[in-house]
């Protein structure tokens, strides 16, 4: 047992002082389950080693087990004076079984130790946020499906650009959602690798057998040097390191929904669990979990900075300083888990305001890219040429208090003769929308298309 | 009273869901002394300008009293499902004394309300942790007087370059935490300054008096404009920088440190109450405390990237993004104030291995540059030639396998004939040390004229 | 001088690789002002404590003199392949004027050599800051007096509020700029001490004089303590976080101006000349100022937490890592000053459009806390019951699809009948602004009296 | 062509600030190659297509061939005033062919146009990281072939805790590229997709194929959704995070290779070219390179942070905004190049001093935890019992101020009677590391297992 840190001779209040600095119980507590998980798989590897007795090992796991089932139900509690959730489920256990207790720790360090039970839970959850991002992304396909024909203006620098449908809009965050599973997953498959075994930082003299405790906790085979695998923390900062990305994928959906809750969008009505009021104002409906999602990318982002600081320069292996490793990894989780079920929640719920969108298509002359489209098409012009009638067309239009789909074949002609009938049909809202018939383009065939393919894509994982 | 979020026609899951990610007071609950203190303020300026009645005031103020002292004596749990404390408290208190409770927040809105809640937190805690650092100036400038005969080699680039004295040495920290005290209450200063009052964004037609709130409370002043009051939270980003400036200085020293605690160095020993043990190999004794002072610069610098984040690009005035304020922040003024509480007694509790020190004076040639300055001052010679005599004479001794100062008189003139006797003194390292007299230099002379003046400077603040 | 980091022995390609990985001239050539004005304060102290000779020192100045007069007018280049700006500068003052040049570094070293040159460079520039920021402020008093009555919906969670004017928004970000300044000039005074005369981390045995070249520098005293001297970079943390504080508020600003020209508000329109096109769609014109500012938000945030790693965890004194203390605050201080002399034009220069920011006060029921406000103050009741009639006399504004300053008094008093007639005239959109009369409120009046008091406090800077 | 920001009635001076601000010709003139890559396959699309004329296409195509040649072999500089990278190429391609120069625009706009760029710019660099990855594993596996019985301390907590091998420590650091190697290469499947053919936000109406620019360009297949692909920056966060990750990992090595060179230590000897001298101290060599490679952890965390908080909460699609991702990317790519190959050399020429690490092995009683498994495995005491002797053991050890692998058979018993002859062999150093037979252990074989395993996977890249 590690030399308790605080000795006779220091008084109560700086001893406690220093503990509170020290443990790590209060928030490693959280790994319990992990910890057990790991504990069961190395007794059962030193019994069939024959390292413990086949009594002992029996003790060990039942006594694991119980402890497990009695925290899980609320009869033991993790909040002791020990140091760190290995030696408060240990203790336990040597008061529970005795000696057999004692034994558990036999051809293992908490450096190896810790490293496992973090690593489990990082790929536990990892796998937890992959399930989320494929609802939150089925969500999407599903009101893209039925937003096809759902005109808005697309916009770029936020001015209205072109005409697209909301569907396709949606697309565009499922897109995002998609890249972020993927990114997940990729993590999930590079770090599915098992440090038990490593010991303090060099392995370790008992016969041991590492790949039975890797195939005994779903890993793909143990880690290749143990030095590095002690000190390796890659797998926490991609976790981090995902979830950012995945918050700020978020943070730009949510911007979109403030915007469009607002009083000059009215495009979307958040249902009314998602919104709140004002202690002061009786009228107002606030947007508050758009918000609070866009606002958690900075805790996020920080907590990414907190563990790429932490291990700058850190010699090998082990350091104290690693213990810092945790608290963010656990709140970015957290933060994740959170966010992309209430985000689920919020787009199902959400209103689409199909007549307020449409009605701003006729808003900036959204259809000026097919003209200049035409004339290169189908008079042959260079674009930077068709692109100066263009202007001069929207100028007009500006003048006269129209959008230039509202102009007429000769208000046209005026600006330049080269400009034909065909054009009237193709500077229609909607017809402009259709025309992007490129792949990955707006048309509601092709947005239709992309729903299939991410349909389809969803279907291949199950 | 704000709408809740959750309505008849939610699941108590999603409920429950959607109030985790909503409500603060799982954290805004250590706000409970300032908000309690605010609303003392208020509802006594509210009574002074006639806007409630002298028998409403002294109900709300009792109220409040014997609240606070309940939550301090442990007889009112903040644990609710409240949505913040400003809504804990204000229930709390309608229940207690009826209508008058709720005429308390006239005038007033959570948007002013939580801004000078949690602008008292951080003028408080500001305090708090520059008292911190004067306390370990004192222990630096104790150590440093003890310590001014004290040899080590002082390094540049890991590597020995000069020889100076310990005393020196901590002196160069106590500057730091100087400099880290006038920034804290640069801040102070700055940012001590009253919103309440403000409302919701516009002030108030209320007849209220923002001086008498802000006498009351120990500011300097109303501030100027209430839509920037609402939504400034740069007091905030003062503290988390000024906690991540002095935890990068704490950083540095706790590197050395650890160093000094290596077995290659050994030049101090931590007190056994700063050390831990480890699980597997009984002989070590690790310096934990240093790196996890070390270690938490990560997580202060985290706590400042993450409010930056969230405050980039929010549009006036409040957003609900700003509720992702606080966490960061009293989480940095923990760990600050546990730090410096923790690294003052690690300071006066170290031992200092005099001889281990003076011992490694003798490597690595630390008084070379006395013998180019002699070159210079006493030959004429232009200091680039001496550099390059200076330079073989080292080569010299390292042929030899001494230290220059070992070197004989003709030794040193098979080299240069410019060598005279003089040099033999100046190569002694305790002399080279002394040598170094110019203001700021490390002379032990010099030491304690840097003692005496921030003893000097101590003094002048009490 | 020192030792090539290239020998013989290298090829040709390694050692460019390592020289472009060491030498920092092209970056540091930026310096070349503050190195040659930091040697000349060193060579006139030298010369008069008789460290080097009348005639060595008038060489030294003239020579100095002449290479920053040809740098400046374009005859001497900085391109080189010298190691840094000091080398390059003192090897060409040898070139011109032989061995005088090589007593120019007599008594100093180039650690405190480059925290001078830094240090003088960040105290010019915090100034150069400084006062952009006053023009910027000046030029936001002069929009503000000039717009003390035009009203637009004050926002919180981008909902309308409560009606405000458009001086009154633009005195908060006055206010935030205000609060800069103090900070900038705040970290100026903290760090206005001179680091000349420490040499390598020890002070020197030559009998030079700090405080000569402290006041002919400009500075308030030399610095204290050397070792802390020469690796202290707290100044350009200072600067960096201040750049970083001060360009969030550039970037909330900027969010606004991208709201406000959106085709959804058109409540101010940029100068064509702060606006750009699209290469493809002809009728668009894109705030891309405004976007660029908020966007530059990034870097300086990145070369805040830059530097905060760098320094993470050294060793005193100087270790090598700090010469990337440099670049990040380049970069910062140009971003800053650019952003600044842009913002300052686009905003003199933008259209208000009035009517269109008055037009926008009659959505969103913006007098609705004055009936809740009226219900408190002239008939007695407790706010929260005022609060819940007037989200009544909302929901009935709503069924009949008008504001509430449109509603009949019997229309409101179908409500409730404690609504009396003085209510009518509350609810009118500027006579609920006006009323707002607390201090730092929005009333016209109060608006004006922030500008004067703004105005004020510039004079009293000249 | 875009709308020139600036117009006659602009001052000069003005205008200039305006330019610096929006022009970014001064740095993404870098993406030339690409930008003319992707030039070709788009025309060479456009023929196919038949959109635009066969012989359009062979101007096109050869006037592209001619400007990169140009460029390359120095003839046609990249420092006009035009805006950027795509107007300077398209600009000089209009100049030198006419109006087919115009018609290279058609049907793609500068938000694809630049996605692209920018994204073959980070494969390719993806790619050439990924093989400089490769360099520094085999120089690191050789290094470790020769020292796989080179005994030193293996540390945690800067303390000594059991023998390793140098093989073995260099192998913890191959590890770790190996698996910065997968992350990037990880990182390059996922984002291989094409965005050219999205045009500005919605595709086009021409007729185009973007599978053939696609195969032509090398990429896996378009991207999905052109809304998403015109605002994705997934790719460059990805590899500012793998290559901030790969600077920790080199941090920490040079953190070691620093400690090492110390004179504390001398367990490597850099070559001289990587070390510098000082300035002022004659007997100095200083690990510049290392010092710098652990300070550029900083800018590459700054550049991702950077990055991450530019893209927070941008609505779709477009931003100038995202004009600030490449600066970022840029510096961390030129970073990462150029520190890999520093360190490859580095590693290659150094000095390993095996006698100073041998002999720092006898420091530190390094097989205690030898005596605590023999107490385990022979006499079957719990580990927490046979902890406690080894404890006691060290302390005799200490007393008689030896190591414990010096005591003899009747000193060990007179702490422990359970102690036997078998002991004495086990507590030999090299004994010890041996007995680390464990899978990833440090054992002189299993270290050379490691070697043969990395050797192995190297050779199946091929």
């Amino acid at each position: 047992m590690a030399k308790k840190i605080a000795s006779a001779r220091i008084s109560a209040e700086s001893s406690q002082l220093l503990q509170e600095l020290n443990n790590s119980l209060p928030f490693d507590k959280v790994l319990y389950r992990e910890d057990i998980e790991g504990s069961r798989a190395h007794a059962y590897m030193l019994k069939e080693q024959g390292i413990i007795s086949e009594e002992d090992y029996e003790k060990i796991e039942k006594g694991l087990y119980e402890i497990l089932k009695d925290i899980e139900e609320g009869r033991l509690s993790l909040d002791g004076d020990d140091e760190d959730i290995h030696m408060a489920i240990e203790g336990e256990l040597t008061r529970r079984i005795g000696d057999a207790g004692k034994r558990l720790h036999t051809a293992r360090s908490r450096n190896d130790q810790v490293a496992l039970d973090f690593r489990l839970y990082v790929q536990n959850n990892t796998k937890a946020i992959a399930e989320l991002l494929l609802e939150n992304i089925q969500t999407l396909v599903k009101v893209a499906e039925e937003n096809a024909e759902t005109m808005l203006p697309g916009m770029t620098h936020l001015q209205h650009a072109q005409p697209i449908n909301f569907g396709y809009h949606m697309m565009a965050y499922a897109s995002m959602f998609k890249r972020d599973y993927e990114r997940f997953m990729g993590s999930y498959e590079r770090n599915n690798y098992s440090p038990i075994g490593c010991a303090a930082l060099a392995g370790t003299p008992h016969p041991i057998n590492r790949q039975t405790t890797s195939d005994k906790l779903g890993f793909n085979a143990p880690t290749l040097n143990c030095l590095d695998t002690v000190s390796d923390r890659d797998f926490a900062l991609e976790i981090l390191f995902n979830i950012a990305t995945m918050m700020m994928h978020m943070s730009r959906l949510s911007e979109e929904l403030i915007l469009w809750s607002a009083a000059e969008f009215r495009w979307i009505t958040l249902s009314d669990r998602h919104a709140t009021g004002s202690s002061i104002m009786p009228q107002k409906k606030n947007p508050d979990i758009p918000e609070l999602l866009r606002g958690k990318t900075g805790r996020v982002n920080g907590n990414l900075v907190a563990l790429l600081t932490v291990m700058k320069g850190l010699p090998l292996a082990y350091n104290k300083d690693m213990q810092e490793d945790k608290e963010g990894v656990f709140d970015s989780v957290k933060t994740a888990l959170l966010s992309l079920q209430v985000l689920n929640e919020m787009i199902a719920d959400m209103t689409v305001n199909k007549e307020a969108m449409e009605r701003a298509c006729m808003v900036g002359h959204l259809s000026a890219t097919d003209l200049a489209d035409y004339l290169v098409k189908e008079q042959g012009l260079p674009f930077r040429d068709a692109y100066h009638i263009t202007g001069n067309v929207v100028n007009l239009a500006e003048e006269k208090g129209v959008d230039i789909s509202e102009l007429s074949l000769a208000e046209l002609q005026s600006v330049d003769e080269r400009i034909g009938e065909g054009v009237i049909a193709l500077l229609d809202i909607r017809a402009s929308m259709n025309a992007r018939q490129s792949e990955g383009g707006t048309a509601t065939n092709r947005t239709l298309e992309q729903v299939e393919s991410l349909k389809a894509w969803l279907n291949s994982l199950v």
